[in-house]
């Protein structure tokens, strides 16, 4: 519903700015959500763009910048005055501005830069410190914190005057004189207590937070483990020295969510959306796999060319390789793809390996032998009675059959343990998946297939 | 490192528990979250359970029941007394009731609802009426509601003595004397408000809502696009009837994520952690997709038949099927899983197709080609000269070649099509990932093979 309304919209605004009626512009634009507006504005003639900005008041503009995508940013920063770049620098929360300069050019990081007052200038380079996907790459220095000595009336009397630059207010961090985390307080448990209640009494003394260098994959989790709104940074001295708010977790979650299906589809991650990626760009995030996985290949086309003499011997053979490699292959990736999801969400870890194992031999023998009872009645019933293929033979049958059940089991275990093991030696376990198993499958079914032909078929 | 605490604490606690020290294990217990203490609880011996439940205070007790796996949250209501059950039912939100209720046998959810206050009761019965997976089954109907012409204090002052059963208090909504939704306004705002301010004026008079009958992906979707906290949902006639918060939100989000992953392996979409879902349960899961797919190969199967004796001509052709196809396999699922990711972020929609298919092309002539190249070289160097494969002429190179160009082309365009086709004719576009197509383009780069292969070798 949203979305229609925004089409509507696109086309109104156009006929708007058209006929140069700005103050109804102006009215209609304030009404809106900065999100919307961005998307709106991406849609609108490039040449446009500074001119619509400009219509925006203070707060909103900054909103809608920080919505935007950098090339819009980085195209509406070219064309700001030093005093318009002021503005806009001035409303942002540090860890907007943070992602901004993180994707713009240098000269224009500089010109940022220069326009941040210096409070602004010094959280920026403090955050920028921060390895990328650090959870002190995507905090916030922009907090409310408390001495536990004062009282409830009078935190809330303070976070009414100066909570009004703070990021979040909904947490008030309390700390002691060395800016060490001791406790927290919502603001909800602040309302619903006493005037004259003290922090140290009413606050939660067993804080859960992080440290600036842990994982940012991790800090999302403990957002959807412990249902937070915000969650303290510290240092390695348990200093505070940011939050990250529940709104950058759940980008976060999008993102690794996003990575993981690139990676699992043999891809090399992008930030950017589908649309949005150039041609040669996809070309250079897909091609790498694509040649690894086909030049890995040669290996089957060895193991075949091995078998070639007997093949011509046993033609009906060949024509169901594609059956037995793709049931193989799909056998893996739906191991793989479990415990790959299974480790992501912390469900599964490295010590798990051996109760792994087993359960997935167990669903291999059951799936193997479903796969193989079906294949045989088929076989028989439909390739030999129905379109009368005599070269399958209730021998031949039976060698398709016997390689299906090794071959479902070998996938499956192949399919869950690569994942562990990537896991173990701190390689990205949806790097390991779907693609990569599938070569070690093709691989593992052609010489459990040939190898089962030659005892039972005597070739 | 949470997770490193808990395994000593467990060790800790199952002394503790042996030594029957329950006033130390009490203290230990109540510093910790209701989170920590479902993990831990789940670890221990099912009998202690009922006993270590006990320990815990009221408001502790209920916050770790709503945390626990579903069986063990059956097992302490089956040993809880009446007046047990009632005291934790009485500290519930109400969509954490819903939840549970959902997950429970009858005779379960009758004892639930026996011991629920009428009014709990009634807001239970009403929010299971709503279909699965829509806005209204995960949303909870404890909000807090002001009329317009309340002032900034009074609302103040209001939530301090109301808010203690709300689930969230940091955004108030304004309805009408309709109960229609006309505003709102973050605790944030009236807080930074002067003390007489009227709602009215302050309140933020664009509400984003959804309808109950909204599919949760999409409410999922905009906590992710506006950055909420709490998202009002309103009834056909604009009228509020509950709120979903961000810690909701960003289960939907996982749980989304987590099917279309199973999806894309072929698994039938399982709601239950990876280690807790059963042999049985897994193997029905995995089966159906699998056995779709070893019967559609049927397909394959006769396309390489109807060219044996072609085959039997040129038996160098063989060794390069699983290569072919293989490769023709990883372009389409890149195409498929981008484009399925993009649909499921909103970054793509079935409007774009066209666009969507001329940006594949291209990117498909680029790999086809780099890769054709890559695979001429490797042939003639490593299977002709290095290995002496005399069968690898230069017009079999070839074929196997002009095969892959044409592969990767149909494969990207089949990956990119089938999945906007799907959301189309509003089937998942998920589930006609990665399995589906493989199949797909297995059948499809077969047919190419043999077509090539018959002009060029002329067999």
């Amino acid at each position: 519903m949203a979305e229609r309304a925004i089409v509507t919209l696109e086309e109104t605004l156009t006929a708007l700015v058209e006929g140069k009626k700005y103050t109804t512009l102006r009215d209609i634009l304030v009404t809106m959500n900065a999100s919307d507006i961005a998307a709106l504005f991406e849609e609108m003639p490039e040449a446009k763009l500074p001119l619509l900005f400009r219509l925006l008041p203070k707060e909103l503009a900054a909103e809608t910048f920080v919505e935007m995508e950098p090339e819009a940013q980085e195209l509406l920063i070219q064309g700001f005055s030093d005093n318009e770049l002021k503005d806009v620098v001035d409303e942002l929360y540090v860890d907007d501005a943070v992602d901004i300069v993180e994707e713009m050019p240098a000269n224009v990081v500089k010109r940022i830069l220069k326009q941040a007052d210096p409070e602004m200038r010094k959280m920026i380079n403090e955050i920028l410190k921060y390895p990328d996907d650090s959870a002190g790459s995507i905090m916030t220095t922009e907090y409310v914190s408390r001495r536990p000595v004062m009282t409830a009336e009078e935190a809330i009397k303070r976070i009414r005057r100066t909570g009004v630059d703070k990021e979040t207010i909904y947490t008030c961090y309390v700390t002691d004189n060395n800016r060490k985390l001791i406790g927290m307080i919502s603001i909800r448990t602040l309302l619903l207590s006493e005037d004259d209640d003290v922090l140290e009494e009413i606050m939660e003394s067993n804080v859960i937070s992080v440290n600036t260098l842990e994982d940012q994959e991790s800090v999302a989790q403990m957002f959807a483990k412990y249902n937070f709104v915000a969650l303290p940074v510290v240092d390695q001295e348990n200093r505070l020295v940011g939050i990250v708010t529940v709104d950058d977790a759940i980008d976060v979650m999008q993102e690794e969510a996003t990575e993981d299906f690139e990676k699992l589809a043999g891809m090399t991650p992008s930030d950017k959306p589908y649309l949005r990626t150039g041609v040669l760009e996809t070309w250079k995030s897909r091609i790498p796999w694509l040649l690894v996985l086909m030049l890995s290949a040669t290996l089957t086309s060895m193991v075949i060319t091995g078998f070639e003499t007997s093949l011509a011997a046993y033609s009906a053979l060949i024509a169901f390789i594609p059956m037995l490699t793709g049931t193989g292959g799909n056998s893996g990736t739906q191991a793989s793809v479990a415990v790959i999801r299974g480790l992501s969400l912390g469900e599964v870890e490295f010590t798990d390996t051996v109760q792994v194992i087993w359960k997935e031999i167990r669903v291999a023998v059951m799936c193997g032998v479903t796969l193989a009872a079906c294949n045989f009645v088929k076989l028989i019933l439909v390739d030999r009675m129905l379109f009368h293929n005599q070269a399958v033979t209730i021998p031949v049958a039976a060698v398709i059959c016997l390689t299906m059940v090794c071959t479902v089991i070998c996938a499956k275990v192949a399919g869950c343990v690569l994942p562990l093991l990537a896991e173990r030696i701190h390689l990205d376990p949806a790097v390991m998946a779907s693609p990569f198993i599938s070569t070690v499958v093709d691989v593992m079914t052609l010489v459990i297939y040939f190898q089962v032909a030659r005892v039972i078929l005597h070739i």
